[in-house]
Order: C-alpha cells, then structure tokens, then sequence
C-alpha cells in the first residue's frame, strides 16, 4: 500500500460512513421481506419472469444458496495467492459494500413491485454474483488504485452489471445459468478497461518486486484456494439451474472441466517455464479457468467428454496467454493485469460463450428429453426455434463485451 | 507457554485419563440412541417441551447439525489471529473434553428419561452450543492459566452454562434462537470473572510481547477466520429456528447486521489508529460482533434495514471498546482480557438482548403473522401477553450475567 | 524435490498428455450420462446390485456428495503439515487423473451396461472413494519417487483397490460402508509396499532434516488439516449408509470416536515425548485413526460409549506406533513410512475391521430393528446367518491385505 496522509484516511472513513448511511436509508425506504411462499405469488407486473417462468420452480433451499454466498471468497482467496493479504482488508470492504449495493439494484430490476424491494434467498445469491463481477475486476487493477477508487467502482460496476444481465437474462432470454457471459467476461473486460484508462507506465513495477519475495506464503494460500474452489465452485455454478437433474449435468461437467484442465496444466507448464512442476498458482489458475468456461455450457453438455475436452483446451490457453498474451497487453495495449483476469476469466468466458452456441445449435428434444424445457425454456415451448436461441447467445457475446469495455472506460475516467 | 516439569506433564496427561474414563463409564451407564422417530414420542416426564412444543417440528436434518457442531471451530480460528497456533492444541483438548461432558450434562437436563440419556442429532447441536460458551471464556484468559485450569474451568462452566440455558429457556420461556445471552454474553463474563480472580500484574505481559513478532502470520489467520466466519456462521445463528421460513429470515438479518458492521469498522479504525485501512484482525472482530448482536433478535427483525443499523452501531462499538474501554478493565478492574472477548462477545450479546426486548414490545401478529407461532409460541397461544415476554427477555439479561458471575468467581477460586 | 533434467521432465508432460488424451477418447467411448431417474431401471444385467439392493434407495442428494467429494483434500491437506506445500502440486495431479481413471474403472465394474457406463452422481463419490486410497498410498512413499512413478502407481492402484472392493463388496456381501478395509486398509499396506520394493537406504533421510526446519508451517497446515477433519470427515464416513436412521448413528460414532482419540493423545504424548502439550501434526493423526477405525463398526455400534472406548484405545495405539513400531519398520523390514500412514490408516483400518466383526456376531434383530436390514441386508433376509456374516467380515481383512501386498509389490517393481 502506498503511504496515506491523515486526508486520504479520513477520506475513506468519511466514504465508508456515508455510503453506509445512504444504504441504511435506502434498504429502509425501499427493502421489505419477501413472503417467500407460492410462486404464483408473484404478480405479472412484476420482472420476475426469467426466474419463476417454470411452474414447478421451488426456492433454493437455504442450505445451498448459503453455500453459494461464498462464490465471492472463493475468488477473495483465490487473489490472496497472487497478491498476499494485504489487499484482503480492502477486498472484504468491496465485498461488504458491493454486498448491499447490489441487492438494491437488483431488487429494482427483479423484486420491485409496489413501491417495494422483497428480498429473499434469490436476493441474496443475484446480489453475490455481482458482487463476483466487481471482484473480477478488482483483481485486474489491484495495487494501482487506491481504496476510495476501488468503493466508486464497486458502485458503478454493480449497477452496469446488473443492467447487462437484466438485458441478457430477461429481455433476450439467454441460457447463461454459470454466468460465463455476465459476470466472467464482463467482470474482466471491465477491470481491463479501467486498467488501461488508469494506465501509468511505472505504477505497479515495485508491486511486483514485492510479489516474488513472498513466494512461499503465495504457495501456501494458492494451495488452500485450489482445495476451496475445488470443493465449492461446481456447487456455485449450478447454483441457478433450477431443478436437480439438470443441476446434477452441471456438477459432474465442471468437475470434468477442471480436473481436465489441471492435468492440462501439468502438460504445458514444462514446456513453457524451466519446471518440473507447475506452482500452485499456475493450478489454482487453470481451476478458474475450467470452471469459468462450464459457466454457460454446465448445463448443456450431454456427455461427460465434451466437458473434458473443453477443459483440456481452456487449461492449455490460459497459461499460453499467460506467457504471451499478458506482455502483449502490457506492452501494446497498455493494459496491465494485476492478477490475470484476461486468462483467467476473460478468455475462458468468451470461450465458454461460444461453446454454448454451438451446443445450443446442437440442442434437439432427444438428445435433452425433459431437460429441453428447463435448459431452453423458449425453445421447449415453441416460441423459438434452436437457431434463433443459438443465434441470441452468441450476440449477448459482443453485448456484453460492448457493455463492459463502455462501462470500464467510463468508471476509469471518473 | 511457561515451562512445564516433568510432574505437571504427568498431571495434565493423568487427569485427561480420568476424565477419558470418567466419560465412558457415564455413557455406558446412562447414554443411548434417541430412537428419533416421531416427536410424539416425547414422553411428558421428560423436560423437552421447549423442543417439542411445535407440533410439526422436525429434527434437523443432518446437514444442518453437521454445519453447525463446527460453531466452535470458528471461535478457535479466530483466536487463532490473536494469539498464534501454540494454544491450537490446548483448544482442541478442552473441546473434545467439553463436547462429552456436555453431551451428559445436557442430557440429564433435557434428554433424560427411565434412567437413559437418548442422545440423537439435537444432543450434538446443544453440546457444541455449550462448547462453544467454554471456548468464548478460554478467550479471556488464555496464556494466563495452565491446561489443568482450563479443563477444570471447562467442567465446571459447561454445567453451570446449562443450568442457566435451562432456567432462561425451558423454566422461563425465553426467545434466544441465536443464543446472544447464553453463548456470548455467559461465556464473556463468565470469561472475565475468572481473569478477574486469577489476576497477576505480571503475568501476560510477556505474551503480548511475543505476539507482536508474528504480525504477519495474525493477518493470514485472521483471513481464513474471516472467511470462515462470513460463510457458515449466519447458518449458525439460524441453527434452532424451528422453521425454514423464520431461518431465512435469521440468514438475512446476520448477513446484513455482519456487513454493515464490517463496514463501519473501515469507519472508525483511521480515526481511532494511524492506519489507513482496519487491520484484518480487527474486521474479523467485527464480524464476530456483528453475528452475536444477531443472536436473539435475527428471528425477530422483520425488515432488513434494522439488521444493517444493529449491526453497524456494534460495529462502531466494538472498537470503541478495543480502543478505550479494554485499557480500563484492565487498570481499573484489574480485568487482563486476552482476547477481547468482552468486546467481541460481550458488550454485543448485551446489545443483542437489548434490541431482541424492544422487538419482542414491538410485536403483533400483523407483522409477524404465522411466524408468530414460532417465534413467540406462548404469545401466540395466549397463555402470555407480548410486554410480558419482553420483560422476560429483559429479565433473562441480569440473571444471566449474576450466574456468570457467581460462576466465574468460584471458578476461579478453585 | 531433486533436479529434474529437461528429459524428465518432458517426460512427465508428455505422460500427462498421452493419459489426458486416453482418458478423453475412453469417455467419449464409452461415458454417458445416467438417466437417473428411478432404481428400477436398474437392469438386472448391470451389477449394481449392492448398490440398489434396497427397494426404498434413494439416489444421494447432490449436496451431500458435494461434501463428500472433498474427502481426498481432507487426506492432502493432512500431508501437507507432514511434507509441506512442495507435494501439493503433485497430489493434484495424481487426484486430477485418478478420478478420471476411477470413473471409468468403477463404471466397467458397477455402471456398464449394453456397452455404455452410466454416470452420476454416485460414480462421482465411488470414484472418490478410490482417490483416497491412492492418495494414503502417495503418503507412504512421498518424497521417493518421482510424479511419473505417481502416475503409474495411480494407474494401477486404482484398478486392483476397485478389484478388491468388487470381490468384498459386491460378491462377498461384506457391510463396510466407511471403508476401513477397501480405502485406509488397503491403501496404507499397498503403499507400503511399493515403499518396500523401492527401499534405498540413504534416500528420504535428507527429506526429514528439511522437515524439521519449517515446525511452525507445518503446525500451522496442521491446525488447519485437524478443523477440516473434524467438520467434514464424520459426513463422509457415513456417506454411503443408505438411510438417514443408519447415517445418525455413523455421524455420532464417528465425533464419539475422534473426539476420544484426541483426548488419549494427551494422555500419551506427555508419556513419550518430553512435552507438556502434544504437537498439533499428533492431533491431527489421532483425529484420522479415530476415524478410520470407524469406518466399518461407524454404522453398527449401537451404544455411543462403545465409539468412545474404540476410539480411545486407538488413540493410545497411534502414538505407541509412531514411537516404537515406525523404527522397527524402518530398520528391520526395511520399509520408510514418510508421512506415517501405517499408524494412521493401516492400523485403525485392521482394528476397525476387528471390531466390525465383532460386532456382527453380536447383532441381533432385537438390539438393531429396522436397521438391522439396513446394516446386514443378507442376514436380514434370512440368507445368511450373523455366524455367516461375521466370518465373513472376517475373511475380508485378509483378502485385502494379500491384495494389497500382492498389488504393491507389483507396482513396486514395475
């Protein structure tokens, strides 16, 4: 951390107090509990038809939506191996913040009715997933802006993030259940963004230096953070498919996805460093990245090797971007990346984003049998044909890139 | 940890044995399986009517239990970040101790019937409940008593903890899902009564000394505490809420009362310290405070924005604590209090007990409508009018502070 | 870990590539996914007999195998407090591939039918059970052979350890639901032996001088090893007993055990060690002998106090192990134990395979009721005797110790 006088301090303390105050204020006026009974409960004019659009639809049990919370820690941890603890103060106040932020903005687009937000269990996991966006980007420009910075982006990116996916999820109707659109690429496209517009050629040099010191400590928290994404993120990405068979296909395609993608790892990792074994990080790094790119094919792969070979593939792109991409974005496009994002969560986004529409283009009533309906609701019901759907999943990619890389040069500017 | 001669190894390992054997004879004389069919089974000679007095209560599932024996566990981590990995293994001792004992002291009280304890999911939870009183005490005094003391202050307390658990929740019909008077408040004074007692003027100092070295280390404990923390406690808290539907609203409530006042830590720390951001020992801190202001009124709240107030005032109170009253206590009262538990636990369970009196005042069966039933069972049977059971609660606080104490002062006496 | 030449280690990378690509067109094959829908479909021509044997069957809740899948990192994170972060990245990898190896070995034994291996949920959790017997195989020889060596001995072990618990389990009828004899007996003697064939006499030696020297990481991965076991090993240990009633007693049986162990640790280690308090890495070990000898007996006790003397006595004989037996290995039979699982896994497996017999011949219809063909579904059935059964629960420790023998020597020498 850069040295703070007593302004900047109070700066942030004053911040911190008045955005607290606001939320206080707003959850007041505006948040009330949901009766959280039948489904049939909720109104028509009220926008929650992507969610309760299945008759049968149940409210996650606690127990899981509980675990899904963690979804923001996992990343926390996971930035703590490439960027000590340091910055873990900072991260749990974005989280903390971009926490009730979000389940604000999110109730006006999805649980507003009557003048009131009523929140629930939904409220609470909606909320966590941006707080992962907001996250992502963080990692893309930690060490170089200071705390304050980091609260105002948290409060822009929520509020475009939600935007993004109310576009995607509800006006277009994309089949995105792991978000690998809405919060893995555009949480890094959006960091990136703000990366480059706050780019200065000599910020973020001695962070480095200091990095490579710590190297034990990093192994040691890249080790923990492998064993917490592998025990809780396939949970995380089936968090939204809504009935357990479906979930079921989500679970065991990204535990393929990643197991593939670490074997991948060890694969590659001789061959571009002088190591005999890839570090915890490069592992933990190829994690991410299988699990980012079943974000939106989880639920669609109908059989267990594709899942496998996407993983393979992704696991051998990220550390090639790693190696040559990275200088490349530095160099050229003056974009640093504190943590990666761009390998880890951008390019296995966009590529999990295009593997969807290719399955989607596959999708037909045998191969799905009763999953048509709960994977590609509009499809199942007649109101569109495979084509179309596949063609709409494959424009909310440069949708969301557009949103984000607007989004990001905007929030760098201020 | 002061050097031991051989002899008071041997005491420590003797002791343990008898206590081991102890524990078994009990159990085989007096522990069987619950048969955990119906809960009709409940026989009215055995005092379980506080448990049983929904007639459509289920046995937690598994699951749940299984998330929440882990209650202690958290308290250890975070003691952890105070006070390093040497007192790890004393730790573990008292809570394996203290879950056995608990186990028959409990049993006798609630579970005790035709001369058996019938143990089953229930017994464990009100076992690690219990344990967890005993490792908020331990918090007090840790490094200032030697292990004998601590399995000794561990036998005594877990019976002293339910006698008083027993009189406020069984005898008079207190609402305390979350156990903000039981837990916290007990174990923090009773915690401080024993300090009190065995005060030196001396001993301790050295200690803190040695704690300044591993700066570093604290921080990353107090990471994974936090961490640890924010995912499954607020599970916790809703461990006794009868119904899923009072338990959501317990999640919410701790959620929200735990990221305010994470929030209003980054308030106050650079004001009160010369430090930009809060120390993540302190966050971690913060946490703990905001979950046990939580534990009586998190059912009871029935908007979220009073969650996010109670939790943000405990948030500015908690360091306020730290920073002016700790000192205090410790010249003035000559209370040593190792790890600030009358911070973290106690001043917020006094709070919780508070705030959970007025909500009761506040409610009515608009509000609450048949969640009533749940919360306030004889309110809602009429057998008691609501500013009855607010005096009630309200009359909990006192006693529960004058037996812990009595308690600790004998204690530590012995 | 010694120098590699750039030959080893394009060695590993290309092994790693080939078996990836292996795996990948095996799945593509043969893998499909389960319908999963009701056990009927079953055919009888698919030996998933054991498995569906009982009518009222219930697939397993994702959530639980979610939790229980993680059981393998349980096993990694205890290693890392006894060898450090430096095998991590080979422990994942030999996890990585051997869940791939796993599901497609175990599908041909259980899942295969009319060419395809149906895959679900529960080949997942049979596919991590495999893991962990590699992974205890791994402990033993850490350090002394090299991650292509690992790969192998991965290779093959999990096809003979799914051998072994096809002949106990399924035609044998043996109830072992915890697996004491097909993971942590089997595992520990298979990689004992192989530890055996690849005696050298000077190598390891220098291992455990490195080890010395990081007593406060290892202590530190020990605490956290030791709270992971706690939290989630007793759910594992019941993860595959069918019925909620049976899981409750395996849970209880479970804590019981470990909790018991743990205390005998301190009464032991002040004994053999000239230290007050035991280390946390001797925990740590009690906590998985207490569990490991609850694997078979976890869901047949039918008295709490019977897990607390088996548990107690295992503790005792943990320790006395590492203190006498470990030497003798070493020295008279030639056989390094690196991370000690002999004391830890082999031992408790053989006791708790002791006891389970034991236990058999004193079931009776009266003291089990309905769980009687939960527990023993053949001799519920009235095609076996209790006599029957137990001989045959006896005959089993046996059989998987000349397997395991036989497999390790064969491994070992390749």
């Amino acid at each position: 951390m850069p040295e703070h006088t007593a302004a900047s301090r109070l700066q942030l303390s004053g911040l911190c107090f008045l955005l607290q105050i606001l939320n206080i204020l707003l959850f007041a006026v505006f948040v009330r509990y949901s009766p959280e009974s039948s489904p049939g409960q909720c109104p028509p004019q009220l926008n929650c038809s992507w969610r309760y659009q299945d008759s049968d639809f149940q409210q996650p049990r606690f127990q899981d939506v509980h675990i899904q919370v963690l979804l923001s820690f996992g990343l926390l941890v996971a930035f703590l191996s490439r960027y000590g603890p340091g910055s873990a103060a900072i991260s749990i106040l974005i989280i903390a913040f971009a926490i009730q932020w979000a389940v604000l903005i999110q109730g006006f687009f999805y649980f507003f009715f009557n003048g009131k937000i009523y929140v629930g269990a939904q409220s609470m996991v909606s909320a966590d997933f941006c707080t992962a966006a907001v996250l992502i980007s963080t990692g893309a420009v930690l060490g170089r802006v200071n705390p304050v910075q980091m609260l105002l982006l948290a409060l822009l990116e929520v509020t475009l993030c939600t935007v993004n996916e109310y576009i995607l999820l509800s006006l277009m109707g994309v089949s995105d259940s792991g978000r690998s659109l809405t919060i893995h690429t555009f949480g890094a496209y959006f960091g990136l963004m703000v990366s480059r517009v706050l780019y200065h050629p000599h910020k973020g040099k001695m962070k480095r230096e200091e990095q490579q010191d710590m190297g034990y400590q990093r192994d040691a928290f890249a080790v923990v953070g492998t064993i917490y994404l592998w025990i809780f993120w396939p949970s995380f990405t089936s968090a939204i498919t809504v009935h357990d068979n479906a979930k079921n296909w989500a679970v065991i395609n990204t535990y393929c996805s990643l197991v593939a993608s670490t074997v991948a790892t060890f694969i590659l990792s001789p061959v571009l460093y002088e190591e005999s074994t890839p570090r915890m990080v490069q592992i933990q790094d190829a994690t991410l990245a299988g699990m980012a790119v079943m974000g939106m094919a989880g639920e669609m792969l109908v059989t267990p090797f594709g899942a496998l070979i996407a993983g393979f593939l992704v696991g051998l792109i990220s550390p090639l971007g790693f190696r040559f991409f990275t200088p490349v974005l530095h160099s050229r496009l003056k974009i640093q990346d504190t943590c990666g994002v761009h390998n880890i969560h951008g390019l296995p986004g966009i590529l999990g984003a295009l593997l969807g529409t290719l399955l989607t283009l596959m999708a037909t009533a045998d191969t799905y049998g009763d999953r048509l309906e709960l994977v590609f609701p509009l499809v199942a019901q007649g109101s569109r044909t495979v084509t179309d759907q596949a063609l709409i999943q494959l424009g909310a990619l440069p949708l969301t890139l557009l949103l984000a890389t607007l989004g990001g040069c905007f929030t760098g500017e201020l």
